[in-house]
């Protein structure tokens, strides 16, 4: 039984600082240990107390009867160290520390955790600034959280990690409030030891955990986080992950929360999708959608039918189901039949969805027949029943009757509880029908339905391709020799060009004459630009002409190079003459980094697409370079997609060529790693399918 | 009194088709109006009954002792009409309709409906389909929702005016458990008669009502919406609207449900917003964003103090707060120092917002005395409090020490409560502080407090201004004598010319000979195009030549007519010869038609911003044109106004010229009105500031 297990089921607790007194904080975790009916050994520690209630009190570590597997450290951060130090020398296998004025508080306490850490030696360390953690598969609270005040939760097939305490008492009792069963609820906080990866692999392993759900404000280690979401995939676990810090505000409150440097928030949207987790958009999200997965049912398209007794909340729910992309078609000329003969009356319209059966919410019968009707239908994949008024008088037969038509398909069946009725909404989750308040919710669990579907349906995919995949470019056997620091844009697509990416045909020029012969042999009209490693916006400086052919282009040189000394003060001497681009889409491929990693960014280059900050990232894999299907994916992410797929006319464009660019370009960051500095091609003309693309301009710095 | 005033506050209740069950539907009201003290006359009416509890029954409506305020109208449709005929005919001043079966269901209900309407006369009819209506503030229930087997109702200052029966119920259950005080719910449902707008006036007049809230299906009476909006704003209570139909699915559903045109869901967006009705993104918001708004307090910027005992919760809030647009700057340094002297110990980090106040929660001086400076503070216009589970011990010690400091201030102060604790939330709502369990509502309802301050800037402003505004364009005296049907390229832009709106300049030519002299007139190259009212897309017929010079026209001419002749069979007679256009921005100014209205439509040009659709729309008022600050309005709301206003090195658009042609088309089309079946420039090209627009191409039907 490793460290983790033991802190997860222990067999004895040590509660070092334990008060007597319950409505304090120091005195919850012995009483919440009591309450909640730990069945193992209690050992409060406490020099002025000798008994807490019935329990023994020992007056310090050294004279706990044994080695305890687990203990709470409850006392100040000026005297928990100490302590962890004693537990660690007893050989305890962890300690949970719930002191504050760690990382979160500066420097002083970034010093302070850093001791805390040495003091634990080999013994693991779940916090500091820790609320603790619950496990309600075995009934097992080590936690202060006020939470824990209620006599009763229901235990269920979802894991909870969260960075923060606070919210692991907002997640524990708003999921028992609307009967969504957990499993076991950890809160890692400042993470000096244990952290998200730990317990994401831990529940992995526990069989009692389906579903695993995150409250996330900054990972601190992307690559075992990446590892640990693989394992999940693997093991059919579906994650949901909440983060924090979609705005500068909140991201600013989380990394002075945390002291942890998060990231950029886009960074792990592509994280976050790379690795299959699926993200909450909303808090309420993080139990409304694995509520939903943790039924285990599967949603393999679509299409949803409504079933309603109040035509209202029927509209509602589907048009927030509409918003997010699913049909509401109306029933098949079967399925209509099947639900006329359950009534008689000619006022419900049966010939539409929302399905609209008159007191089916009275009538559990009539309520059966018509579920049972629309699980046999081939027109829908899953259904939502709408709880209106009429069905409140009766909740258990009405949730009984939902509940009997479960084990006749494993469509998806949610309900809606129009109005405030949480009793009812909460006895509906606990028979296996998640309910939900708000018709977003619906639609938020549906989504994630879909999405575990697809990731797994691509994950199957995956391990089939497995082993048959394109291997990784080959690497060039050398860097072509450049010079270190900030690369001229003739080096940077040698660059480029060495790992892949085709640049446009040109020649370095130092003279007229020069580049008279080099505009004749590139032929027809060329572009003149100055190069340089120092000036980035040649324009600015009057360092670029467009479209100048061989006669011109001695003057226009000569010209040039008058125009940017009186700019800059320097006359340049070298110039670049490059063939002209036409007929091309621009784009932009560069690179980001980030502390999660570096990612790779494509973007739809003119103004009008900047101004829509039309961009996709991809993390790089620990692994190297982006592979063609992930480069793909990452030109019809664009909202500018069409541009390259033949819109209004267009030609279509090489995008196979595009992707080589892409995996291209990662495999040389990923190849280089930190000796490449910066690095980015803007523009990247695409051409029309079958003419490749060519990198006209970029910049590359270089680090030996 | 009127008829509206006695269906709101009836001195007299018939109810035509009691049921002496209370548990059916047809017994419920007869039940509500006595179990919420009715304070008036209530006469059951039915046949088979001698008494309904206490109460004498009568067999018909003939035989009631008085004619009553009100009926409700219990009956089948069959029977509801001869029922309503009867009351009518007595003088009863209103009905209520429950009957369902109407033009909900289709075209023999539709029939039903309007004998319905005769059959009322001058009698005003709530209804058909509803579920009536409740009076809060004189606790008087005139309606037959379950949501009304409740006891006790929080009564307060918002009104809400529901299109739906069921959503009636599923307000008021869920406003009640938040302690939410309505002042009035109605449904109106099918509308046959009383509608939203009916209800919107009686609000505005309401001393009780502050705030409106409405449930949308479908506006059918858009200029009585306006008209009631405007007396709204007029009075300074806001409305909230939440209007369904954002999706296809959801605007199919509300179809069948209300049986009405809907109208584009955009359109809804624009009716919204120029009549300053606030619409609410989500249903929640319905609540959320009233509750807020009746506690009439002052939103005068955006920085928020987010004070908390519990970090994760505080951060959850920042972020969604910062998603929307708030700032949660840190304290100043007297604030913090006000801060710092309410407290000892290190940890409580005042440096940073949210203000972390350890123990506050359990603490009522210290709470008191924080929100006091914060109130106080220069840096803040709001707060928004974080209750953990610390403060849930003692919930009327806190809210009672968030109420003592309300009168300090008029800034808002909210409450997020992050464990499931709705006693509390529902404790701080009543007690004046709105309290919410999401953190985007909060985000909501500050929204919702920031648009009403600006309109209420914007009303005032308006009222001011209201006698020197411009005066509306004079109308051209005469239509220029255009044919009706579709017209032609030349003779839409004289249309267009004709109310302002500048065109290119250009030559109608028949032969080569008559283009090559056109050329040379408006000199250099010019475009060449087929002139006809029939082919719509010139181009994909090869009727467009750009850049030709006089020299080359003549066979250019010839060789168009040929390729034009090969496409569509027939050779083309008239062509057009005009200026080319250069160093413009491209937009689209057209109209819209509407079941709300005609919208005038700009947008961007070019195939990028087409596939952000990115368009503005603003319907027509009923006086006539837009003026110019809505146009410049129009031209702001575009996500690529930048491209007109000097974006990376652009030169800036003639903004004012084009808000001057956005204002001459509007008057076109308020002119024509429907005898301009279509009308559309595309493109329209701005040029640079101080050169004005042309209108290059376009499209216009006129019907005589």
């Amino acid at each position: 039984m490793d460290a983790i297990d033991r802190l997860l089921k222990p067999r004895s607790v040590a509660v070092i600082g334990a008060s007597g007194d319950p409505t304090k904080t120091a005195g919850r975790p012995v009483s919440y240990l009591l309450k909640h009916g730990f069945a193992g050994a209690i050992y409060p520690v406490n020099p002025k107390l000798d008994r807490i209630g019935a329990l023994p009190c020992y007056p310090d570590i050294g004279a706990l009867p044994e080695v305890p597997d687990v203990a709470i450290v409850l006392l100040g951060a000026e005297r928990a160290q100490g302590a962890v130090r004693e537990l660690a020398a007893r050989g305890c296998a962890a300690a949970i520390v719930l002191a504050s004025g760690y990382t979160e508080t500066g420097e002083a306490g970034a010093r302070r955790q850093a001791q805390l850490r040495e003091a634990a030696g080999r013994m693991r360390i779940l916090g500091p600034n820790t609320i603790g953690l619950v496990n309600l598969t075995d009934r097992i609270v080590l936690s202060a959280s006020g939470a824990l005040e209620m006599d009763h939760f229901p235990v269920g097939h979802i894991g909870v990690v969260s960075q923060s305490g606070g919210i692991l008492g907002a997640l524990l009792s708003r999921a028992a409030a609307r009967g969504i069963g957990l499993s076991k609820l950890v809160s890692t906080s400042n993470e000096v030891d244990l952290e998200l990866a730990d317990f994401i692999d831990t529940l992995v392993d526990d069989p009692a955990t389906r579903v695993i759900a995150l409250y996330v404000e900054a990972i601190r280690d992307p690559a075992r986080f990446r590892a640990a979401a693989r394992r999940a995939a693997a093991a059919g676990k579906p994650i949901v992950a909440f983060k924090i810090g979609r705005s500068e505000a909140g991201a600013r409150a989380a990394v002075s929360h945390t002291g942890a440097m998060a990231g950029a928030d886009r960074m792990y949207d592509a994280l976050f999708a790379q690795t299959g987790v699926i993200r909450a958009q909303t808090f309420a999200d993080l139990l409304d959608v694995p509520a939903a997965l943790a039924t285990g049912r599967h949603l393999r398209g679509k299409r949803v039918a409504i079933l309603t007794s109040t035509g209202g909340a029927g509209t509602l729910v589907s048009d927030a189901l509409g918003v997010s992309g699913f049909e509401a078609p109306a029933p098949d000329e079967a399925t209509a039949a099947a639900l006329r003969a359950l009534q008689t009356g000619d006022h419900a319209a049966l010939d539409r969805n929302p399905i609209d059966v008159t007191l089916a919410g009275l009538q559990p019968d009539l309520l059966r027949g018509a579920i049972r009707a629309l699980q046999a239908s081939p027109s829908y994949d899953a259904l939502v029943i709408i709880v209106g008024s009429s069905a409140l008088a009766m909740p258990e037969l009405m949730a009984g009757a939902i509940q009997d038509c479960l084990p006749l398909s494993d469509k998806p069946i949610l309900a809606f509880v129009s109005p405030h009725a949480p009793h009812v909404a909460a006895l509906l989750t606990e028979r296996g029908v998640p309910a939900y308040a708000a018709a977003e919710s619906c639609a938020a669990a549906l989504n994630g339905m879909r999405l575990v579907h697809a990731l797994q349906d691509q994950h199957k995919q995956a391990l089939r391709a497995s082993g048959d995949g394109t291997a990784a470019a080959s690497a060039p056997t050398l860097l072509p020799s450049l010079p270190a620091g900030a690369l001229d844009e003739a080096q940077a697509k040698q660059l480029f060009a060495a790992f892949g990416v085709t640049g446009t045909r040109e020649r370095v020029v130092h003279s007229a004459q020069e580049a008279q012969a080099a505009a004749t042999e590139l032929g027809g009209r060329v572009v003149l630009k100055i190069l340089s490693s120092e000036i980035t916006h040649k324009s600015d400086v009057g360092g670029v002409a467009v479209g100048v052919d061989a006669a011109q282009i001695g003057d226009r040189l000569d010209r040039m190079a008058n125009e940017v000394q009186t700019h800059t003060g320097d006359r340049p001497t070298r110039f670049l003459v490059q063939e002209c681009v036409v007929g091309g889409t621009e784009l932009i491929l560069g690179l980001r980094r980030d502390p999660l990693g570096t990612a790779i960014l494509l973007g739809m280059g003119g103004v009008t697409a900047e101004l829509f900050q039309d961009t996709s990232l991809r993390l790089l894999p620990p692994e190297g370079g982006l592979d063609r299907e992930e480069a793909l994916a990452m030109a019809h992410a664009l909202k500018t997609w069409p541009l390259l797929d033949g819109f209004r006319g267009r030609p279509p464009a090489d995008v196979e060529a595009l992707a080589d660019a892409v995996v291209a370009f990662s495999h040389m960051a990923a190849q280089l790693g930190e000796r490449l500095a910066e690095a980015e091609i803007n523009p990247l003309f695409v051409l029309p399918r079958g003419q490749g693309v060519r990198a006209a301009d970029g910049v590359a710095v270089l680090v030996r």
